[in-house]
């Protein structure tokens, strides 16, 4: 037997559920109920492009899942289980542990068991994480399903991520350093434990119409569902909803963190106003902050985003580039 | 919109069944049957480690499905689809094209259309791949499910993909070196064009009691079996499917390009005796060649290799070993 063996066996071969068959065999298998569909989404992460060196490793278990679990989220699916590919320069144990508890930790709290896998050598952690779920096709929430006159919605609070990453990346002038540095916990938490709203995601399919996670960040994803469902959007700048350390930051920061930065594992979605205390109610019971930020126009592609005052805010930069 | 946004439009994005739906949207949606199990796999391959830096991108594109393939084949699976996630150091159009269109012709004769996927940028060129295939959970072909005085059975011919490696990395003495060189384009067909038995593993299932892939050579994989199943195995080497341009290698060479070589795409499996006559008849309808190589044996763990004339075959490597 390889060393991969030994290494699944110590490490990645927690139990499964009854009905499923997990690593070990050629492929794992796992139930879909009849007449739902399968709901997949795939993510590839590399070290030193979406995750720092120095992270630590049981958060870099939960933030590998969580991405993807984020995508079954907007799409209103349940989870049914995932697959993990992982390379790494070395077998550390302690970084395996590590690791493995993070992933397993949220694997367990989301209903999402880790069914089977891959790993091999390479020289910087990579990370590719498949997740599967199920979903009635009539309900999942479509990019492409947003009407004109739906409210745009905004689970969680937005900026938090980008700050984090500039203050890490020391990127930041050295005023407004110090400043984000007294809330350098509450930032970093954002960045590196992201708690996508998996139960309310799933609560708004057949109520919302389009969704998305704003993972490239708010103006680029919604964006997508504009062009998707060919409309716009009028946003009111002063009612999305601000991570609380970013208050008191220069307004040009500020701006770009709320509309344009990323790693926000939460939901932008749009629903029609006749279900508004639905969805407030919702969002009550599963413990989510959701604010109405913005309505659905019919001037396709056109985002509009305005204060209070009636000052247009200028957009300068949509969100994250992959390449 | 993102540059991973025309890249994925402009060569990823060829249209998918009715009753799916494809990229773009936070996950793909896909139909599975009802009272089926989905079968899933995925592998992680990245540049050095499991294929050369110059292979054509086009047969890479073939492989990288197909490897994944051959697990779905190994378990009797139906293909259902596949998503991509590819990490690559620059976008080369010539290079993605290649590696898209060699990608596409393998997932249309297999019926596996890509669904989804994620594209970003490293270093080495780093490919995951995850199959999904629907299959009656009772007729799965599981490694654990071998049976005392079972055939053992493989499909293809062994020993061509090692010899091909050995050629390429330049690790053979001169006058063998020579002799592979006649072979050249066979070998390395073999090993950058593997074609799994997807159409036979299907009519396996229910028909054949284990399977599995020859990925990390005969032994250390009938081995899986072995163990998983709690039995042994008695293999008649000279009935072993050697690939005819291994023919007047050196012995010991040979035995362990047939043995323990991997990078195999074809099946191991097992069967009752009472079925020889069904499995040669779907094996001729697939056009995919069957041998019988040895028997399942009590003896828990005991791999037995012996020659017609009585001489034991001495093991020196078990297979592929993946750090």
């Amino acid at each position: 037997m390889g060393r991969e063996f030994d290494l699944i066996n110590r490490y990645f071969s927690r139990p499964v559920p009854p009905g499923y068959l997990g690593g070990g065999d050629d492929c794992a298998l796992l139930p879909v109920r009849p007449g739902k569909k399968l709901a997949v989404s795939t993510d590839l992460l590399v070290e030193g492009r979406h995750f720092f060196s120095d992270v630590s490793a049981s958060s870099l278990g939960h933030k590998a899942l969580a991405v993807n679990l984020s995508d079954l989220a907007a799409m209103g699916a349940t989870p049914l289980g995932c697959v993990l590919g992982l390379a790494i320069p070395a077998i550390d144990d302690a970084w395996l542990s590590g690791f493995s508890d993070g992933f397993y930790a949220l694997a367990e709290q989301a209903g999402c068991p880790l069914v089977g896998g891959d790993t091999t050598w390479a020289k910087k952690i990579t990370l590719s994480i498949t997740v599967f779920g199920e979903v009635d096709a009539a309900c999942a929430l479509r990019r492409d399903a947003a009407r004109v006159d739906d409210d745009i919605w905004v689970t969680g609070m937005l900026g938090a991520p980008h700050m984090a990453l500039l203050l890490l990346q020391d990127a930041l002038p050295a005023d407004v350093r110090g400043q984000m540095l007294l809330h350098e916990s509450a930032l970093r938490q954002a960045l590196e434990l992201p708690q996508p709203p998996l139960v309310f995601g799933m609560r708004l399919a057949g109520l919302a119409h389009a969704a998305l996670d704003i993972s490239d960040g708010f103006l680029q994803d919604l964006g997508h569902i504009l062009t998707a469902s060919n409309c716009g959007a009028y946003i009111r700048y002063d009612d999305l909803p601000v991570h609380p350390a970013l208050s008191g930051l220069p307004d040009a920061l500020r701006q770009d963190a709320v509309l344009s930065g990323g790693d926000v594992y939460q939901l932008c979605f749009t629903a029609a106003p006749a279900v508004r205390e639905a969805i407030q109610a919702q969002a009550q019971a599963c413990g989510v902050r959701v604010t109405r930020v913005g309505t659905i126009t019919p001037e396709a592609g056109r985002q509009h985003v305005v204060r209070d005052n009636g000052a247009v805010v200028q957009v300068t930069r949509q969100g994250f580039q992959h390449f």
